[in-house]
């Protein structure tokens, strides 16, 4: 257990009368114990006590470390752990819940464990989480420069005759052999009007002339996660108006880095992206908020948009990713991750941003 | 929507007297719209009623088609779309809940929603899974042809000097030259004694003569899952031990699919394999149940364990997968995939189960 963290938690959790949580998410589990344990659809369970009776149950079939630094309850398949689990959570007592705790283990939780109520907490853990400790910064930053060694050579892939499918099935060797531990995400690869589309998958969408090429991709690396877009253009620029759309959503982006301190609340960042692309009439073109919190998830808790009016603060990583998507036309997206640092911030990302027309 | 599939599901809830349900689990939601969405951390739910007045819950950000046989309810990230969901529930009704409904909808759902109960009730569509109609079985026969031409594949990469990862991080091009859409989970390749371990992940062990060699594998087609396991032998059975457990594991294997027929219980087939193994002395070796059932998911809802008294039921698919794991020495698994018919069963999986020395 890392102890810094869990003590940070458990204080967040006292702030709101709570003394006792099941933690659930398998990244908050990994947070603290620095081991990842996927249960698919068996218990894993993180039991935190502000008496220190902390408890973690996990399936047998499970290889994990002999000391995580946490007692272990195991079992199997066939034991009555929801039994076990109801047996640590202290009766009469408010217990905080995980936010992704499933129905099949909450229902009879709420049932069976005598709690005097049920609170979702993992905001507690969220906002830990939020602010990033030196090692994680570290790995984010190792991650991200990964990511951009890797858009160079997924550049690289844009050729005459290619379909989106043939050229996001290269990219998993290509994170690999870059020392990356695999995908952060599924590659989105675009070409032309699939730029448009929200979370198109690639499929067999031939390449050509005049099209964008959007790659919205990501790796993974001592558990971190990156994630950037870039939007390239095959051969030529169509038109005067997909060239203004790449150069509204490029200064979106750079409008929104160049504001970001700690202090700036989020949804002012927000604004003053989006505020660039309504100015010149492409409002409702942008369709989603500017970016989201990352970190061990591709999507840590925490995003910037016109809802947060949280400010950010020193330690804080997101992404900056305003876009412009006409339907059945054209979409361009550029995306970097950001680091609050004490009096400003770090951009992540160093893969240029340049309008490209790749030959 | 699949309205055969939606009225056997709405009989088996008003077996239960529960009129109305929450659908959430993306896979669930396929199984009756043909769609899948992953919806990450947002709300994706398809409401069912008793009187037809469904509505699905899907994010704009998701691209699904004009007609999905279904009210579409869209919504945007800053949207109250807990509201919108809890409008639409008939209060002083209990409600059906999603076994996966995480706790960051089900608790604002309990608090708001005015339903009289909440009441699991996944087991309505799950057991309406188990039972595959026509369409099912011919995909779940042509994945599992795919992943048998996979594994002679497989088979050629195993060579002197290899490491585990190195094997792994080629299976995906040959799933996808074959034909499938990727994996239906993450490849399991062990070598040596790491294949006595639960849910090992490839490393960069180097491959050694006298080494079992196992692959458990599988991959997707047209949204339904294989999954095989084979273990080879590499240059030489290092000793009898190795060569009996190994045939102890077929046995086993072929015991169980022998009495695989309408009526059987799964209990009796865990036992009969279970028997096998422990008759040979290795009963505690043997760690795991003896299946599990898969479709859409590789791990759909029910297995074939010692917990399990149901009966196999024609139009059943499930896995037989018996193992011996002797800790830091040796590991053999041997899985198929099962189809129950009308008076037996049909063995999804042709590749060879002969112990097989690769040179």
């Amino acid at each position: 257990m890392n102890h810094a963290r869990l003590e940070t938690i458990l204080a967040k959790l006292k702030d709101r009368n709570i003394n006792q949580m099941i933690i659930s998410d398998p990244y908050a589990i990994l947070y603290l114990t620095g081991r990842f344990i996927d249960p698919g659809e068996r218990l894993l369970a993180l039991y935190i006590s502000g008496d220190g009776a902390h408890r973690i149950f996990i399936n047998n079939l499970f290889t994990v470390p002999e000391d995580l630094g946490v007692e272990k309850i195991r079992f199997n398949d066939t034991d009555d752990y929801l039994s076990l689990l109801c047996g640590c959570i202290k009766k009469g007592e408010p217990l905080g819940i995980d936010k992704n705790f499933p129905a099949r283990f909450l229902l009879p939780v709420i049932g069976r464990s005598g709690a005097s109520r049920f609170e979702l907490s993992s905001i507690c853990v969220d906002e830990a989480r939020a602010v990033k400790d030196e090692d994680e910064k570290e790995k984010m930053r190792a991650v991200s420069a990964i990511n951009d060694q890797a858009m160079a050579r997924f550049r690289g892939l844009i050729k005459e005759g290619v379909t989106e499918k043939e050229i996001a099935a290269k990219m998993q060797d290509i994170y690999t052999s870059l020392g990356a531990d695999g995908y952060s995400f599924t590659p989105l690869v675009g070409f032309g009007p699939n730029c448009a589309k929200g979370h198109h998958e690639p499929d067999n969408t031939v390449l050509k002339e005049g099209d964008t090429v959007l790659f919205d991709v990501g790796c993974r690396k001592d558990d971190y996660c990156a994630d950037m877009t870039r939007t390239f253009f095959f051969k030529k620029v169509p038109c005067e108006k997909h060239r203004e759309i790449y150069n509204l959503v490029r200064k979106a982006n750079e409008t929104a880095e160049a504001m970001l301190k700690p202090g700036v609340r989020l949804c002012d960042v927000d604004r003053a992206a989006r505020q660039v692309i309504e100015d010149a009439g492409y409002g409702p073109n942008f369709t989603h908020r500017l970016g989201h919190f990352i970190g061990l998830e591709v999507h840590d808790f925490g995003d910037v948009s016109s809802a947060n009016q949280a400010v950010a603060e020193a330690g804080n990583i997101f992404s900056i990713e305003p876009g412009i998507y006409v339907d059945g036309e054209v979409g361009v997206r550029i995306e970097d991750l950001v680091l609050i640092t004490e009096d400003g911030c770090e951009i992540l990302n160093s893969y240029s941003k340049e309008l490209d027309i790749v030959e």
